[in-house]
Formats: C-alpha cells, sequence, structure tokens
C-alpha cells in the first residue's frame, strides 16, 4: 500500500520532487503486446510542459521522459515500466529569500509540520511538476486504451475562468487546439487572455473549472461501492494539485433538480439504447450507463504570487511574504492534459478490473 | 483488494443487499482497549433510520446493529469487529411490477449490465440501505477518536435543499437537532419543509447539499500524493449514493478567487497559529493545517418517483414507469448521517496513517 | 488494507474468535451467476468440523454455515458474500484455570504482550476456529472454479505424522476417505492411528506435514515479483495455524539436487508439452506450467496439552501448567481441508487477476 | 495494488529486466529526518555484487545506486524515494543461441506462455538481477530501523549446500566474512570451495539452504491472521528467485516433535521473559516473542547450466540446450544478502503497522 500509487490492477505511483534530479512514474498492470515508445508519452508531456506562452510559468523544462523498462522491441512485455523525466531547470536560487516563511495557500507549512523536513526550493513533493509523471503514465493508459477499447475519446478543456464561465452553446471542440487555454468556445479565449495578461501583470492569479469528458467508454465499469467509477474519478481529480471540487454529470446543480427534472429517460436508439439526457455523466450506482462519461474540477488560484500577504516564519515570527520565482497565473490551463490523463488512468483500470472480476457484461437490453 | 472496503489502515467493508437477510460492516485495524458495545453504535443509527417522520421513506427498519466479533468484556480487542444488523421490513412485493422495467437515473439497468442478475427487490447492492453499515462503522471510529483525539467534533448539516440555500449569517449549530432536516437555519427549515410536504404529495422528489465539518483534527494529517485527506474525503462521500459533487474549503467558489482573495493569511495567535480564513477547507497539498476541516456534497433527487417517466424493459421494449414503494422525497436528508460517519473513519484512517509512517509530528512552528 | 484479508481480486476477509457469538468470512470479488448455496459449503465444513472421531477435538460444533448477502434466487450476484457460523458450544469454563498463565508455544502471550487483552476463553481470534471461515470462503472458490477450470482438481492429504512418513510407492488416492487421517497410505493410516491413541491417552500432541496438488490448473497463472503463485501459495498455507514451513515441487529437497538433475526436461505430448518429471512443483519463475502444482507445509504439534510444563503468569511468577479442554492430538489432520481451500482461494484469485491484467495466455509453443 | 510491490506502510515496488537500461526500487512509507546517501545503500549492493569471486557469474555490474528522489540535504523527507541502478554489462549476444529454446527449470516458457514477449538477452524480469534492487531497498529499511530499533541484527548465512549441511555446533559467525560463502562454519567453507569447484568446472550448478535471524526485535510485530509476521516472512522468502521452501523456527522438523518436546517452556530471566528453546522461531500466532527471529530458505539449484538437457522450441519441436553465458553454479550464494535485505524489510513493515494499529505494546507481563 504506497500512498504515492493510484489504481487498482493498472498501478501508478508517482515519485520525485519539483529540484530533485528526477521525477516518474512506475507503472505496473499494463498488459503485455501494446507498442510503446517514448514518443508515444511526450506528446502529451509537450501538452502539459511549462514555458510554453506567457500564460504558464516561465521555467524551462524539456520534460523529456525515458522508459527504463518494461518495453522489449517496441512493446509492453507486462512487467512494470519505468519513466524517468529529468529536472533540467531547477533555479533554486530563487527560492532563498522564502526559505524560512511559509507561503499561505501553499503546502510548505503543512510539510513542514508533518515531516519537519522543509524543500524550500520550491513546492518539493507538492509541486505541480508530479503532474508530469502523471500524464507520462496516462500516455501508457492511452496506448493501452487504443487496442482495448478503440472508440474511447477522451477529452478535457476549460469551462471557467475566475468567475467567467464558457457559453455552452459555444462549444466547438475544434477549438480547443486553437487557443492557450484548451478551451472550445473562442470567445472565452479572448476574454480570458485578457483578463489573465492583466492579472499576470500585477503578479496575481485566478481559479479555473475544467471539464473532462470520456466518449465511447463501454457500459459495466464500476466494481460497487467503494470502486465505483465516479468515485475513482472524483479521487482522480481530487488528487491533482490545486484541485478543491469535483462533479459528475449535472454535479452540484443535481441538488436544485427535481427526480422528475434529473431523470435521464430511456429509449432504444438505432444501435443501443438512447437516452434523453445526461444528468447521471454517464454513471448509475457507481456503473457506466455507455453514456459520455462527464466530470469537472474546480481548481484554486496558485498561491504563489508576486502580491504581499501576511505570514510567519519558522519561528513564528509574524511577517509578510511576496513569492518571486516562476509560477502559472493560472495553474488550471495546464490541469487540461493532466485531467485527461488521469481519466485514461480510471478508464483502464476500470476495463481490466471488470474483465478480472467479471469476465465481459453479462446482461443483455433488447 | 476487496471493492467494497474502504481506509487504508482503519478499514471498513461493508456487505448486503437491501432485501436479503442482513447487512452489515467488517471493521479491521481497530486499536485494542477502547470501550465499545452495541449502545455506542445504535444512536448513530437510530439518526439515519427510516420512518422517523414523513419526510422519508415509511419503511420500518429496527437497524439494530449486533457485535459478533473483535469486542471482548466490553473492549475492543485489535481484531476485526463484525457488525451485523438483520433487515426486517423487506416487502418486496411493493417491487413486483417493476420487475422487468428499468427506473430512469436507477442503478438496476447497470447492474443488470454489468452483472446481469437484478434483484428487482429494491436496489439490491446499490440501495441506500447500504449506508447503515456505513454508520455503524462509522460509530466505531467516533468512539476510537474519543481516545486518540479527545478534542476532535464532527458536524453534519444540511445547507441546500433544491435550490433553496441556508443563509449563512443565520447559522446555529443548536438548531440541527431542532427539525427534521438537520440544518442550522431555522427559516430554512420551515420553508424546506413547506416545500418537501408538497413534493412528497405529489409524487416527487429533490436534491440537497450537505456540509460537514470536523473541528479539532490535528495538523499533519494527510499522506501526500494519492492518500491526501482531500482526496479520501472526496472519495468517501463520492462513494455515498446518489452523491454527484463534492467540494473542499471554498470548492468551486475557489475558482473564480485571484490568488491574493484566495489566500488564507497566517497569524501567530494565543495558542498556535490562527488564519484569517479558511477557503483551503483546513487542508494545503493534501495535509490538515489544523483548521476546521469543511466539506460539501450534493445529493441528487432520488431516482424512485411516483411521476411517470419513459424507460424500457429488459427485452428492449420501449414503456413507462411509475415507482411505487416506500422512498425518500429528499435522500440528502438522511445523508448527514452518514457524511459524518464516512468524516469520522477517514480522519482516523489518517490518524493512524500518520502515526504509523511519521510517528508524530515533526516540525514545530515558533 | 485489511490485515485479516487474502487475496488480490478474490478477497477473503475472515473475522470471529472461538468463543464469541459468531465468525466468518467477507468474500468480495467474486464473480456473478455462479450457481451457490449453503449446502454447496457445508460439505466441506463437514470435513473440518471436530469431534467427527476420537482423534481430533471433541468439542462439538455444528459448523452450520449461513449465506447472508450476494446470493439471489440461487446464484452469486457479483457483490459481497457474507459467509457465518454461529459458535454453539462454547464451554468456556474450561479455561477458568488458565486465566492469568501463558501455555508454552500458544499465541496467547503474545496476544496480550501486542494487544493487552487476553481472551482467555480459548485461543480467540489465533485458535484454529478460524479455519472453518476459510474453509467456508474456499468453498466459494471451489464453485467458481468450477464454472472458469472445470478440469482442475484439488487433492490434500497428510504425508506425515510426527517421523513417520507415507510409502510414495504406496500412494492410492483412492484411501484418502478411507481413514481419520485422510492419507492415501493405508499402511501408514494403520501405523498413525495406534501411534495417535497412544499420544491422545497420555495427553500429548505431534506434528504433521500435509501435501496439496492441483491439477488441470492452466497454464500462465502467478504475476511475477511479488504475486507469484508459488509465493501466493506460500503465503496462504503459512498463515494457516500452528503451520511451520511451506515447499513447493522439491522444495528443500531441491537444495540437494544438482541443476542437471533439477532440470524438468520437456517434450511435445499427445495434447502439449510433456515434461520428464515436475521438481518445479508445476511453476517457474513465479508462473504455472500448466503441471501439477505441488505444495507441502508442516504443521506443529498442538500446544494445549495435558503435559505439565513451566510457564509464567500476568504478573511475572514462575509456575506450571497443564491445558486441560478440548483439543486436537494432531491438528495437522484437520488442516488438509483448510490447505484445500487455501488452494482453491490463491488458484481463483490467480485465474482473475491474469484474465485482469493479460487477458489469456499470449504465447504458443507449437 | 502493484503485483510488484511488497511491503504494508514500507512498501517497496521494484521494477526493470537483467539486459534493459537499468532498473530499481520505488521505495515508499519511508519515515522523514533519516540521515540517507547512496553510499549507505552501495555497501549492501557490494555485497551481492556478481564477479566478486569464481563462485559467482562473472557478469560484472558496478551495481552502482543512484538515488532520484525522497532525500534533500542528506535526510529523507517522507516522499517516494526511487533507487535506480544503471545496467551495464549486458552482454546479449551470449544469449543468441538459446532465442527459440525454452531453458528447463526456467522462466522463459511461462514467461512466454503467460505474455506472448520474450526477452531472450537473459531471464528479463525473472532475472536473478532484480534481487539487486531488493538489496537496495532493504538498505533504506536498515538505516530507518537503526533509528526505531536500535539494538536489531540481521545475520544471513548458507547452512547447507547440496546435501552438504553445516556443524551447528561449529558455528561461529565471525566466520561469515571470512569465506564467499557466508557460512559460519570454516570447514564447511572448506569442503563447499572444492565440491563447487569440481561442480563449476563440469558446467553444473547446485542447491543450498540460507538461514536468517533478527535478534532485537521487539515482542509484539505481526498483524493476525493473513499479516502474521511468519507469513510475511515466508512471502518474501518465497518471492526471492529459485526459493522453492521456507521454514520458521523448527520448521518441518516440528513435524516431528510431540507437543511436549516443541514447547518453549517461559521463565522470567534478569532483563524480561526467557525462553528454555526457540522451537517457535520467536513467533507465536504470528506475533513476535522478542525471541530471535529464525527463518531458513531453500534454493533451487541455477536452471543455466553447460549441460545438455532435452527441451522443445516455440515451435513446437523437441531438441536439446545447453546454455552457455555467464551464470552463477551456486545462486544461493548471493541470496544471502537478499535474505537479509528481505528480512529488513519485513520487521520495518512490522514496526510501522504496529505503530499505526497499535500504538504501542499494551500488556505487562511482571
Amino acid at each position: 500500500m504506497s500512498t504515492n500509487s493510484f489504481g487498482r490492477l493498472f498501478t501508478v505511483t508517482t515519485w520525485g520532487e519539483s529540484h530533485g534530479p528526477a521525477l516518474g512514474a512506475t507503472v505496473d498492470g499494463c498488459p503485455p503486446n501494446i507498442p510503446l515508445d517514448a514518443s508515444m508519452l511526450q506528446k502529451w508531456l509537450d501538452k502539459r510542459k511549462p514555458g510554453q506562452n506567457k500564460y504558464t510559468t516561465q521555467r524551462q523544462e524539456a520534460d523529456e521522459v525515458e522508459i527504463l523498462s518494461g518495453v522489449f522491441e517496441g512493446k509492453t512485455t507486462g512487467t512494470p515500466i519505468q519513466l524517468m523525466i529529468r529536472n533540467t531547470d531547477q533555479r533554486s536560487k530563487d527560492y532563498g529569500d522564502i526559505m524560512d516563511k511559509f507561503r499561505p495557500g501553499h503546502a510548505d507549512i503543512t510539510y513542514w509540520q508533518k515531516y519537519g523536513i522543509r524543500d524550500y526550493r520550491g513546492g518539493g513533493r507538492s509541486s505541480a511538476r508530479e503532474t508530469a509523471a502523471r500524464v507520462a503514465a496516462g500516455g501508457v493508459a492511452r496506448e493501452v486504451l487504443k487496442a482495448l477499447v478503440p472508440d474511447l475519446k477522451i477529452t478535457g478543456y476549460m469551462v471557467q475562468m475566475g468567475a467567467d464561465k464558457i457559453d455552452r452553446e459555444a462549444i466547438d471542440l475544434a477549438q480547443i487546439e486553437q487557443n492557450p487555454f484548451w478551451t472550445p468556445d473562442a470567445a472565452a479565449a479572448d476574454r480570458w487572455a485578457e483578463y489573465l495578461n492583466g492579472l499576470r501583470k500585477s503578479g496575481n492569479s485566478v481559479g479555473a473549472v475544467i471539464e473532462v469528458i470520456a466518449s465511447g467508454a463501454p457500459a459495466g465499469l464500476g466494481a460497487p461501492v467503494y470502486a465505483k467509477i465516479d468515485t475513482d474519478i472524483a479521487t482522480a481529480m481530487m488528487s491533482i494539485n490545486a484541485v478543491k471540487g469535483v462533479e459528475i454529470g449535472a454535479g452540484f446543480g443535481a441538488a436544485e433538480l427535481t427526480g422528475e427534472d434529473n431523470a435521464d429517460e430511456i429509449f432504444m436508439g438505432d444501435d443501443g439504447l438512447r437516452y434523453s439526457s445526461n444528468h447521471a455523466g454517464g454513471i448509475l450506482g457507481g456503473i457506466s450507463t455507455g453514456q459520455d462519461l462527464v466530470c469537472r474540477f474546480a481548481v484554486k488560484p496558485t498561491s504563489s504570487i508576486l502580491k504581499t500577504r501576511k505570514t510567519v516564519t519558522k519561528l513564528g515570527e509574524e511577517t509578510e511574504i511576496i513569492t518571486k520565482g516562476r509560477h502559472d497565473p493560472c495553474v488550471g490551463i495546464r490541469a487540461v492534459p493532466v485531467g485527461e490523463a488521469m481519466m485514461a488512468c480510471v478508464i483502464l483500470d476500470h476495463v481490466l478490473l471488470h474483465r478480472g472480476q467479471v469476465g465481459k457484461n453479462q446482461g443483455k437490453i433488447g
């Protein structure tokens, strides 16, 4: 039982700190004979990588992933896959002046209280750099899913920055790759660019909401009652740095509905069941229905900002702090590929678990 | 690895169906020499028990818990505690006419697809009756916490029914036990009573939002990065029937804040650290700060309603369904003690895990 | 992570003490739609049950198993199966005089040191009664294996009592059911009967060695490197009360062989591979070869005996002890069905794990 | 749940193949603030390292371990410790001629059947090179144990090569470091040197038995009933390559004893309990007594030998095979430090688990 592991049969254990020599993921439970090489993972890392535009941290990391084990002659062997990413731009000196002060909203104070060790060079283990390992592992999951669930498509995008939400009528998935915010609403992208530019210049930051959808997932995934697929999605997303909320389908909005309105009515479609709506987010009783799996998660604003905030030192003296360094004005942007990666891991894990425990779906309709 | 288990060192495995002979929880990892008898658990079960007022299902269940193992001469022995609750009011005939139809929004269709077995008598394993086992196990956790964290206080209450939220200025925790909705806002209780009465008569249902707070939890709980205490709270709450969203502290509201506004500034108080606010919900980097742990979860409306909804049969024929039987018009009400129980289990689990992995807190401030 | 759980996908959690109200097993991960009723489990419990002849404890336990969950209309549902066995013959007064003394070779002293609670009425949780729960769970595993691996046959028998081994040339499996020692060597059974009768009358006990063979297990079971099937068999057998050693195939004898002699040469037989011998016990690199899986385990003599032994009291006074009560002169006898049950659980667990992680065997020969 | 993980709170996940770029161990659950650097691990790796004398494989591996994470300024941080060892002497061409033949007694046939991938360059994941990762992880465990259980001393040594056992009367632990077999019996070392030299020249190999003792382990370690410390030791040792049997204390010898003779009588010594003997190997009911923990395991002869053996090809053709390459004539020799490392991991894991679940020992005697 590693507290740095995620997943039941497809198990990802991440390791590494923001300013250590390397970080990575030990991926176990990957089925054999799946084509895999580093370039297949690199494309996802490149998407998450910092320094790509002015809206993300200017830290320059190549984020090059090496596969150290578990692959032979271009195919997975069924044994653990070790993915390593060397840290290359650890400019620790940036952090010298905050060595003994705690940043409000940052994990440095709780890590200190718990462990009595403070890696003042950056977030240490609590840094968002850890999510690079998740994205690499998610890349492995995607390659396996290509073989096992060829129709599966996972799409993440930003639906809200600060208080400004996208217009759901204006969603055009083709837009996602066209703007630095991975948002399907081009008008929102324009507004956010201006807003974030202002925030960045003033040394402030802001939160965001990300939505991740998986279409093509089969019915039957999810193991009641503590391995429900919605529970596992919530676990996955909430474990990402800075995430403060997760919802499935109608989510908190479901609390406002009556049972009559919330019911997704069921019909026979041309190729199977058809539902009138998807308030359930594709999950009933913790098991997938075959509809789109839909989740959203809220990312708080980056806590490392150039604004003066009151805090204390290790010695218990009251003081003020400004956090210099290279930080994301909206860390939610880079959370998009992370959310996608986690969704891929959860779905693959449940595909394998379902196959192990149940074999294949047992009940037919019609 | 049981998919019906929850917790790392304090491990709860629930079992049982709504209309089988019994249900219960196997509780492992309970420290020895903790005073325990059935009455200590019964009081929590009585709080959750159906049929106590017109706003919950009229099913009559004594919900009497028996302790079958793990206790000797009134104290825990350190071995597994088996908690059993006999089902006594299984009026299966109520369900006869829905035997071959699927209820929109209900797990019967996904259980059928996955398992090919449909316990048409009720929700089977997906029924909210499973939460009785959680409440019993949570009762064990509370007794252990009394010994290990005497200052801990866990309080759950309803903060929203349908679209109607409580007035946060009007919160009076003493009110919680004074109304059938476990809400700290007396005026809201009056409004909800009227609203729910109308819904109930019309055979409809509605969702709700529950808040659970734990005060007195020590700093240092939570094991990065996949056993963060906020992650485990999210897992716990999302695994409860009908829950569609979970948030910590400012939650989805944090997405709307700037870093400057979201920062909980830190000061030295009379007896330790003091924070200007608690947007973090008592958790930074997945580790507790010592502030109140705050979470909220959204419960969807009960899917079994007297309203006519369109659906299909096992044979794939389109049809309509009205679900007779005895259901909760707002299942969120009874989710309050369940949320409290899950919070108790999560906190105890992390107290034990922290003690095992870290020993005791390592870093002092001041 | 329950320390009272065994298995990865087919997970058995046992609970209960020798003199509590009941004991049992929570079985999770059982595939759905497997025919199951209590009588299918009872036959195995009847085999293990005490008091059947003069060579086992005279405690009278009906050992009647009830299925409390996980079965609907005679078939498994895929949800947890709760198996409960009420204790009926708890003659606690027998134990009164050893209340404050520790029995040499018995767990009462270590349980006291660890937990500070001593269930002096019997072994409490350390009692061999716990194995009744294993046998019941093993019965579930056997029913599933009937469906998934129809050719599998598991056979356990005693191969040594005290220093007296069976004659391997004289093995006749048909003899196993013909004598109270479950041994395939009729002559050994006669010798042992006389020997054990003498021991029993003198209030002494003796150890034994049990062999369990599984034929018909497919090649490919076992997950390197910490879930090897031989490792899991060793774990399973060593976890049984009083077991002090486990070996696979040639076992300790393999240490004496040269590589040339130990090699099981490989040939093409009429229906697949054929091996010249089975020193490997059907397992290479932790993965099954398709040959018979062969293990043996050593059971120490019962520690509760009528012979006077020196010991201490809780107060630290040196004293002597004679353990009255109803004990097995050779607890190894009743370990035979327990070993079979554990083998069934291990094999099923690996069948499910293999299906989950690998799908089906990937490499063909010939 | 990684099948390449070992341990509950101190969790070691090994990864890597014999001829890949690197192998290593991800170590999670290490307490913070323990002094640690690579040199502390290197000394144990140097002990296991091949090519040190003519009795072990002539493969030249530096086996230099790098710490990639989890340590800051010379101390553990409480986060995962990544240990990496680069493979440097992968002379794959040695294996070319056995590319399509299976070695009798070797895992290549079962890996092929299961995974359909055969890393013909060496044993791949099944190679004994994997044990380097265990030794490195064991080194971490030893450093933690130094802090938590300062009196603990773990000693492994060879007690049998082929059929030739050491003379227990002649044991002199000081001899262990004086001969290439890590045996405490100098005369046996001389005999084995001659014997093994002959075997090596003839291209044959032989098995061995290793004993590992831990003195100074506290009473109370072990969590009944499936995390007994003897069970976990058996699991640990049986998971090592080529191990075919494990026993605790008197082990298989206990089967030959009567209850009267097997009882370890208990007395009050000058500084606590004193036992007349240690047939139990320091463990009663799965919990440590405070006596020496004693286990032995049997290692089969290396299967890769220069002797001609009959086998089949992937195509199913019968043929013969001679395995050239660089192999250990008695792989048991290098199993000594591996057994010690596993013992260290098991004990530390139980020290942490005990601390988590129980706090500290609860019952006093005297």
